[in-house]
């Protein structure tokens, strides 16, 4: 039900007015006058730039009733609408539109705290106690452990290097035997399309459309789980050949990404979640997801009896960034400038591992979007902890495969691998670390260190 | 159970490690260089003198490897801790020891993306689908708005100007029949103890310890909302008496204040809620729970599976105004402050009430804490729709006592009254809206204006 003491905003529009309703506090006891960011000027992006040709952006208490913006600190300091302040919901409602383009009528979006917050209150609209959600076999950790305490488990879905293999999925629901798994068929797919966590696999056009049609087949709704998306990065070319060069312009960079399935999501059955944190910052806590107007609606009730909303200290910043100072073309080129960042970042990371890594005992793909590359060692499961502690043991952390099984319940890991990320460490850091976990792996199986050495 | 990424952090301590594990961004890509603050310099807290005295305060990206600071936003912007950032949980740590105190070891705090949340939380650990909460027959309309999709229901207990009578809750659980009432015995009792929503009515020392006592007799787990403590207002002495005197010291202030639950809690069964909202601002969405460390170790783990932290921006703001500015000193100076100017604001909303609203119909009681006054014409249930309409007619938005019920099924009004907030509105507009909040009521009740007029 709407909250109470939200639903009586309606009657604030009567012009004169005076509430004595709800408890707002006065701006006037709100000690914070003045705020102001330095942010990065298009195209100077780097902090280097920045330092230089940077934008120095203030907003003051009062900045709207004076005329001089349209939103400030008396507003985003003050409680908030729980569907986000008007100022970033058209923000990212326009966003949406330019890289989705939804092909229905009445989708909305909705501001979050965050995907995984947006995780757990989608599986509490959409999920019961005892309840499968469908997902690939190896999948972000805390989907799984935000799952579980609601009494929700994961059927997983073996994975090719696209990811999901529909197939897989249409025979799983097919065969669905309600009383042998004593839960009804599931009716939610939980999906991470672009640089899935952790094997790093991006989904093409056709596997999404493929899948999608499953969905429609058994009536599956989509959590489509995007933190990756605008970290699709160039084609991978190898060691020795020339880099495809960057987009030109933000038209080519949009067509040079994979289609959404927000974007031919023609039934309303996906909820789509962004989130600024791999995109801005983490610290924000600030995403959102889009869905049907219905949807929406439960999303926002759900908001209204937990986080109400994010920060509007993080909304402010977050405004002022983007709509006033970048508007939607400097967020493109933003994006198009972070896309080149993580094509460096990864090829670093890659380069090590051709030079260090052990080739006859590890694998790995080139990821095209997301933040890991895994490393695949070609034996069985009780070798992880080994690997693992004689990795931590050479001074490198690495992530374990298990730690992301979908199934948690009596599961047999059936390979064993590792995830790197190419986010954090610098890129001589990457070469060490890799050149460490090399050697931890050659020490765990016996094998010399024939690979390169770190000094070259 | 905790999580798998978030326990890895334990490796990191290990000298010279480089991590590749988790997907944290490099703060290179974090778009936000430098953010500066304007805030009063105490003990110049209002508006006025801080654009005169106020201290401009910046941080920059890297201010803790450059040594020129303890918080900056290389950290601030990453992800976080599900406890809250270091920097703040000592901060809050701190303020509860000077103000509460509470009488055994191992209490801790967590921080929480604010009180609404972390009653969410506090449901889910402590109750089950089916459970009775115990609590004021009037209460925070969102307390009970968030227990019943979790399937928890309310079990009110009438209150006199002190609010909850122990009494009464020693009654009702000793005459428990779970048969009838299909549910086992409460286990929690949620209560507002200082300016109670919507009644405003406080509980005295007496009382706190009173109903402690009932506590320990049924072994009930008292949830301490307190978004109110630090209104605590001066007494009110009426239309033609001196005022009391402010407290001169910070030490006199914290002597002023009626003692918490937490201070008096022997037996580690209070978990108290605490809210910058009301003290600094909602907008920041932070405040942070106290309780014993078994307790906050469940809070932090339902953390990491859906809010993750409070923003890290506003971490940031937070700290930078109340640890690096303040002080301590200087924060118990802002409420003082607080409490002089809530206290203006009450005797202003008491002084229209004194002269604007019939008094052969409406009562009210002085309130010494919070931000709430509440109105009751003498008369039952129906007449709420027809006063509430009429106000707003009149111009007037003051809240409805039924949205405050704590049961909600089948529950029958037997009194009318409406919750005026004197937090909002100005001296001037208070005493507007009271006059048409008089003269709906008269309107209501078919009385003629005997009162004041608003222009005198």
């Amino acid at each position: 039900m709407p909250s109470s003491l939200k639903g009586a905003a309606k009657y604030l529009g009567k012009p004169g007015l005076i509430s004595l309703g709800g408890g707002l506090p006065c701006a006037e006891n709100f000690p914070i006058e003045e705020l102001t960011i330095k942010v990065p000027s298009p195209p100077g992006f780097s902090e280097e730039e920045t330092s230089k040709t940077g934008t120095t952006v203030t907003t003051g208490k009062y900045d709207v009733s004076n005329g001089s913006g349209a939103y400030d600190l008396s507003i985003a300091l003050n409680y908030g609408l729980g569907v986000g302040s008007a100022q970033m919901i058209r923000f990212v409602t326009e966003h949406t539109e330019i890289v989705c383009n939804p092909p229905y009528e009445d989708w909305q979006c909705a501001l979050s705290v965050g995907s995984t917050s947006s995780l757990e209150q989608a599986y509490r609209i959409f999920c019961e106690r005892g309840d499968y959600v469908i997902s690939e076999e190896y999948t972000f950790a805390s989907a799984v452990e935000t799952a579980l305490p609601l009494g929700i488990k994961f059927v997983g879905v073996q994975v090719d290097s696209e990811g999901l293999l529909p197939n897989l999925i249409d025979e799983i629901l097919t065969n669905w035997d309600a009383t042998a798994r004593k839960a009804r068929k599931p009716r939610v797919l939980y999906t991470v399309p672009s640089g899935q966590n952790p094997t790093g696999a991006t989904q093409g056009t056709a596997r999404r459309q493929a899948i999608y049609k499953v969905a429609q087949k058994h009536d599956l709704y989509i959590f489509e789980d995007e933190p990756y998306y605008f970290l699709q990065m160039q084609p991978y070319t190898g060691p020795n050949s020339p880099p495809v060069p960057a987009p030109k312009t933000n038209e080519e960079f949009l067509k040079a990404l994979i289609p959404t399935y927000l974007s031919m999501d023609t039934d309303g059955r996906v909820m789509r979640m962004d989130s600024f944190s791999k995109v801005i910052a983490p610290g924000t806590r600030v995403g959102w997801v889009t869905a049907s107007e219905q949807i929406i609606e439960r999303f926002v009730r759900h908001n209204e009896c937990s986080n109400q909303n994010p920060s509007g200290i993080s909304q402010l910043v977050l405004y002022k960034l983007l709509d006033e100072t970048w508007g939607h073309h400097g967020y493109l080129q933003w994006l198009i400038h972070l896309r080149l960042e993580y094509t460096r970042r990864r090829d670093a990371l890659l380069e090590a591992c051709e030079k260090f890594l052990p080739k006859d005992i590890v694998s790995w793909n080139p990821p095209a979007a997301g933040m890991f590359s895994t490393n695949k060692p070609l034996t069985i499961a009780e070798m992880e902890d080994q690997v693992f502690l004689a990795a931590v043991g050479n001074g490198v952390l690495i992530s374990r495969g298990s730690w992301f099984t979908a199934e948690r319940e009596g599961f047999e890991a059936h390979e064993l691998f590792f995830r790197a990320t190419f986010a954090a460490a610098t890129e001589e850091k990457m070469a060490e670390a890799i050149y460490r976990f090399g050697d931890a792996v050659r020490a765990c199986f016996g094998v010399s260190n024939g690979g390169g050495d770190v000094e070259a």
